[in-house]
């Protein structure tokens, strides 16, 4: 992998990689970053971060300021990238499906099969090429995200137990089965039958597999996409009924941008560097 | 004035509003965060950021997170733009001359005189302004900046003594009369003759104006405009002659960018916080 950019921030330094993919045959960027421990050879628990859909590894790593949480933890924060990019990768005009709308699942319909396989990219590829570029301890690796990424990090900390130790989200897609932005994207990338589609389904993970450990959710009452698409509720009632241990906190007045995400950035950190630990 | 957006941030506001300035002759927008307490009505200490070439009230308000220390110290903290817009405005094809560019003086030479007025705009219009319709305490406002905008700050600060209680910058310009950026622009905006460039070089105005009370400046190593444009030791050694309490401190490894500038805003927003109470 090639450094493409680096600046030193908080004590430690931001970095930009861009990696030759194999599963999504097509070279990837991802933002990584290392503490001053990391920095010094100490091996430091990380942090993924799945961001939402139009998203790339940009939006979080700038606007979150999650280099003064991680620097404050000693923890590896890692930003990837929302799709494949390129000329060859498939598109559609709609924001919210094609590049930017990769949903953290792998593709199997054409044309979005070739490469849309974000799903063994994040769990797979990129979670075994940081474990052994970086100094990442791969018993103490967390999983958050934000809209499409809250999905992608229950669903990925679900799907791959044992690869991811702590999991929480922000204002995250729980149920695409049954809502507008997923079960377009799972016609389009999975196919008219919906069996497929359970296998990536919060809810519906949840009661098949539970989860070994707590889970931290962040809403914002005003969220524009709050009834419509993110339904907070349908994963509150799946974990009651599967045991699993759910804090769901919804907060006041708070829309669906980054100011409400880089609000309680802290809190998650925080919260994932004591599960980690 | 309109407000075009608002979002709670760290148990305030976020807001950009958009108002017609008399001095510029142009819309202009600026951000403002409130703290809880100011939308509760108490009236709260404030701090302008002024920003850097090519910025708008975007760059900080998204990159720096100053809402999470503005929300701790409960402070009102304000972005405003770098230079007047639109069709009609004067501008040049270099990032560091006309729009984004302002550089935080009036001009007098044709085509800049009609709108660059940011001088006039900063200190005295959108000072009012933001005392009149928000609850900014008059006689505790604090000013900051980065680059073009620590120029700014450090100007503004001694130009107009009692509207500004406390002052401090990043990576500033404190000599442009002796620098490229500085020298092309004064003569572009003031004309050849250099004695009234005086008046707007911080490194002039402290020895001719002096300041009561200490300067806090940051200052990043790696930082690829130290040496041609932005020389720091000018303005200590100007300040030790007028005698004149600078605190400069020269930060390892750091370069120009906002991971320098957010990794030390805690520290200039506490700093601030002090002097201000």
């Amino acid at each position: 992998m090639e450094m493409i950019s680096k600046s030193k921030s908080f004590g430690g330094e931001q970095r930009v990689y861009r990696h030759k993919s194999t599963v999504t045959g097509t070279d990837m960027d991802f933002a990584v970053f290392l503490p001053r421990e990391a920095l010094d050879g100490f091996v430091c628990p990380a942090l993924f971060f799945l961001s939402g859909l139009t998203c790339t590894w940009e939006n979080v790593t700038t606007k979150g300021l999650p280099q003064l949480h991680a620097a404050k933890h000693g923890m590896i924060f890692i930003a990837p990238d929302t799709s494949p990019r390129g000329e060859k990768v498939a598109d559609n005009e709609s924001y919210a499906i094609g590049k930017g709308a990769g949903f953290y699942i792998n593709a199997t319909q054409d044309p979005w099969a070739s490469h849309y396989k974000m799903e063994d990219y994040i769990a797979n590829e990129l979670r075994t090429l940081v474990i052994d570029a970086l100094p990442v301890d791969e018993d103490a690796i967390g999983i958050t995200g934000h809209s499409m990424g809250g999905h992608g990090a229950l669903t990925l900390a679900m799907k791959y137990p044992g690869k991811f130790h702590s999991v929480s989200a922000f204002a995250p897609i729980v149920n695409p089965a049954a809502v507008p932005w997923g079960q377009t994207v799972f016609e389009l990338y999975l196919g008219e039958d919906q069996e497929p589609w359970k296998q990536h389904d919060a809810c519906m993970l949840v009661l098949a597999k539970g989860w070994d450990g707590d889970i931290l959710i962040d809403q914002g009452t005003a969220d524009q996409f709050l009834e419509e698409q993110l339904t907070p509720w349908a994963f509150e009632a799946a974990c009651r009924k599967a045991g699993v241990d759910l804090t769901l906190r919804m907060q006041g007045g708070y829309d669906h941008s980054y100011h409400f995400v880089s609000s309680f950035l802290a809190d998650h950190m925080a919260w994932h560097a004591d599960r980690l630990d």
